[in-house]
């Protein structure tokens, strides 16, 4: 493997769908995958792992079944395995995410916003 | 475990001395830590793991055997493992690393550069 520095900010101009993750670089068994994000996500969990979203622009909600969580750029979060969870943005916000290769953005769930894997940009 | 946005400014507001990674949350059994550097590291490697650089002010530079990887804010890179490298900054950078819990960060050397393990903030 190269060793090929990624600028998420010229990653994010290959494309502009929401709720499609694009995966920019791996790390052991783990996958560094970047987001644009609007509306309403599903409520779901990944039995298996934790994931990590960090927030790099815009504002980041992330409901949980007893709270709510907003996360502005520069604010990171980790949802423990087995954890409910629905992101969601008001706007267009872009976010990186980190979690182990295979993991499906809808969890448990399978429906429209089920998006491909270990698509890469 | 707690589910507790991290800022990662604030965080860096909490310690100001260079090359002693500070751990702000886990996923899984790695560790996101961040790190205030300046000046340059010693070369080393991790025979077991990649190690991810996350650059978040400032410029890191970090020299392999037979390249220099010059990183700027919003930009990363997965240093393979076994690839030996030194990090270094002309002036102060801060960083945010990723990488298995148990990480030393001078990999298989030990010296005054060496850090503690599993150093909160």
């Amino acid at each position: 493997m190269a060793v090929k520095p990624v600028n998420l900010a010229e990653k994010f101009t290959l494309f502009d769908d929401h709720w499609s993750p694009r995966v920019v670089t791996e790390l052991n068994d783990y996958q560094v995958k970047l987001a644009r994000i609007e509306g309403e996500f599903v409520w779901h969990s990944h039995e298996d792992t934790d994931e990590l979203f960090l927030c790099l622009e815009g504002q980041l909600i992330i409901e949980l079944r007893d709270e709510t969580i907003e996360l502005a750029a520069g604010e990171l979060v980790v949802i423990p395995r087995g954890t409910e969870h629905k992101p969601s943005a008001h706007s267009e916000c872009k976010i990186l995410l980190l979690e182990p290769r295979g993991v499906v953005n809808t969890g448990e769930v399978s429906n429209e916003l089920t998006a491909a894997q270990d698509v890469w940009v």
